[in-house]
């Protein structure tokens, strides 16, 4: 049988999803659990990494267990033999042919930037911390630009291996919200896409960043979108304000 | 020159608020940075002790520094000796006679159970899990009960060797709101009073909690706060959801 997982995790603790020999994973966390309840070794695939100190809401896995078991039971089983930083929250029967990640249309993600004087010790572990104003009509403005087919060669890891680095990004907004744990204001930009490069998102709210700080101005971001020319001001965002929030399939409509 | 911190802090990995030998607590860590800052050994007063996991968005503090300081230099030279999971909000200079403890005119904590089948990774730390349904509505006919001056033996640890355990609570508000990120129910319990006794806030938010789940009525509640009898229903809530929100002064008016 073919299960869909959607899982959250706190993501300072861990070395990112991908398994990796002795250094602590959520994809070997849930391997080794998987692995004790199917009684043999389990793959888990997941819709894609996130890197280490990211976190996620919403994140996608599917198995194929031969051990008869209801889904809730299996919840059960796995919330049981991993740690309180990874809950899986849902899991459901798929048809066969569901995978995590060949199967996935889109996802969002979001980060979130808390703008105050002082860090929340309550946010420090899931947004980024900038304690210079920045001006979110600015950042609202250069979003725009964003949005609609490009190739996102200046907005992703140089090394990156993937074949092509064209991408249609759907959404890109920017909510402001005062934050009463924090005393101060917090930012959340969420960004939906077909698909992402690696550091994509952290590249593009590093972006909306210097620009909210007036160091970049529009016609450099139209000129890294169109030419692929990475602004020096361009920056990747620290890892432990971007948050995986969901994954999106055919299925889901 | 006595200066008033309002400071937050996550109390997961303290050992509470008071100072103590080979422990960290956050008594001990403001301690050690200010005695660093004056050159000479600090005394920190809080408004209060808090136990081993309790957290706190508007603790109050005060100090007396020989040294001159401002009060924004004063603020960042603590938070750049601390850890991330203590920070100083704000720093005021206030009169000689100014005591965090003494001078308090009433504090006003919160306590919070996510009431959902999954605990969330992200509110693991803040928030007591029930997942059991709690009625609300059942829990704020019982909130009323408690109102007003009472003697609170039947809601406190039995050794506190406090003399009156008497207080008048003025606020017990319950506020409901749906999690997004929790993808579940996030029950706020609001309590004000001129005082608490130990564990207080605990028992009461036990005492609702049974209450929510059916397992006491509000005869019950009655019996214990008239009487002090503690019923056996009544239990002290995990010290996860329980926040201090703020310490009012005569001032703050």
């Amino acid at each position: 049988m073919n299960f869909k997982l959607t899982l959250q995790y706190d993501g300072t603790d861990f070395h990112g999803w991908q398994i990796q020999d002795e250094l602590r994973t959520v994809q070997g966390e849930l391997t080794k659990a998987l692995s004790l309840i199917e009684g043999q070794s389990v793959t888990v695939h997941g819709s894609g990494r996130t890197d280490a100190g990211v976190h996620a809401e919403g994140q996608v896995a599917n198995i194929n267990l031969r051990r008869e078991i209801s889904c809730e039971k299996l919840r059960l089983a796995i919330n049981a033999n991993v740690d309180k930083d990874v809950r899986v929250l849902l899991v459901e029967t798929v048809s066969d042919d569901f995978h995590a990640r060949y199967s996935a249309r889109g996802k969002t993600y979001i980060y979130r930037v808390l703008n105050s004087a002082v860090v929340s010790p309550f946010w420090v572990r899931y947004a980024h911390h900038d304690a210079r104003l920045l001006d979110v009509d600015r950042m609202k403005s250069a979003a725009r630009l964003f949005l609609g087919q490009h190739d996102w060669t200046a907005f992703s890891a140089a090394q990156s291996d993937v074949e092509g680095r064209v991408r249609t990004l759907s959404q890109l907004d920017i909510e402001e919200t005062n934050d009463q744990r924090a005393h101060g204001r917090l930012l959340t930009i969420r960004i939906s896409a077909d698909g992402f490069l690696r550091y994509m998102v952290r590249s593009i709210a590093g972006a909306l960043m210097a620009v909210g700080r007036s160091d970049l101005d529009n016609s450099a971001i139209d000129e890294a979108i169109s030419n692929g020319n990475r602004h020096r001001m361009i920056t990747t965002a620290p890892a432990c304000g971007l948050t995986l929030l969901s994954v999106r399939y055919d299925e889901d409509r």
